[in-house]
């Protein structure tokens, strides 16, 4: 077999531990955790659906494979979850790492691409890259008002700490972020969320 | 809220059903079954990284979201396997009715493109559908060949079985249909598939 698609296929096959690596997040119905690539698939769909709500010029495209990689570092670095000021000290060193040895096993200039949309994600500069972080944020806040903030109330999380998470996308699409407001807002008042 | 808005948010915490269809294949390292959500993020990833294979002109952003909403129906109708040839008879009675439902949850507009999109993947004869099919073949078969054809095994499934269900990515990619063969030709080889 051809040594750039014997490489390609052995990344393939490595991603499919994406699915092992499981977030904070909860699925609607109070169902199991959810996981990375489930969430990664979620984000892009969602997306596609939504942007007619980016208040920037934006390839769809592109955003979709972006929400689509932007976690695969976790299967070596693991989740860091949002609220967890202990692991993100370190998240940005295990993130690099990983994304050294996971996206190495590609061909080179694949390798880069990869890199570059995970860069892209992370530096947060780009219209695609907001987009794709308020899906990132938008996404587990839906699965959780659907579950009564039950994953905010499990950690004890403050309305402060959702609100400053939402800085990333702002500026992305005017529409998105009153909704996200709006989520938070109803939790906090429910008691979801603390003071 | 938006009516607009409203149905789209009610149709994306809809689809997080998706993640609790789970499929015959299992994930890498003789892992538990893989669910619809993560096979279409599989797919979605492989489409764009194997792109430069396709013998034909194709949109890849396009195939992306045909491989990412391919699956929604089943979770009205449920996961048919590939070699379930009762399932198969009523397969697409249920499919069309789940299609009706659940992308009727949104705008009218978005409802058609995501009918279109599903039919266009059913009907197979844009160049897209055919790519979406191949990445649909090769990622059960690549998951099932790391685990030693076991869900082959387990079902007793023949040679010709797994070559007939290839003829509708035939001629999407000569580089993937070869490899495509080269695989099921090990694992008849190796006993995993019966005469």
């Amino acid at each position: 077999m051809d040594e750039r698609l014997k490489k390609q296929l052995e990344f393939i096959l490595e991603i499919d531990k994406e699915k092992n690596i499981f977030r904070q997040t909860h699925l609607t119905g109070h169902g199991r955790n959810e996981n990375d690539a489930e969430h990664a698939w979620h984000m892009a769909v969602m997306a596609w659906l939504l942007s007619e709500y980016s208040d920037e010029k934006i390839d769809v495209g592109h955003v979709m494979i972006m929400c689509l990689v932007h976690d695969l570092v976790e299967i070596d670095a693991g989740d860091t979850y949002a609220y967890d000021s202990k692991g993100k000290k370190t998240q940005a060193e295990r993130e690099k790492k990983a994304a050294d040895r996971i996206f190495g096993i590609l061909p080179k200039d694949q390798e880069e691409k990869l890199k570059g949309l995970f860069n892209e994600f992370e530096e947060n500069v780009t219209a695609e890259a907001r987009f794709a972080h308020a899906m990132d944020n938008l996404q587990p806040l839906l699965l959780n008002d659907s579950n009564g903030g039950s994953d905010w109330k499990e950690h004890g999380i403050a309305v402060s700490q959702v609100k400053k998470r939402q800085e990333k996308c702002k500026g992305s699409s005017a529409v998105l972020f009153d909704e996200i407001m709006r989520i938070i807002e109803k939790n906090h008042k429910a008691g979801n969320l603390k003071d």
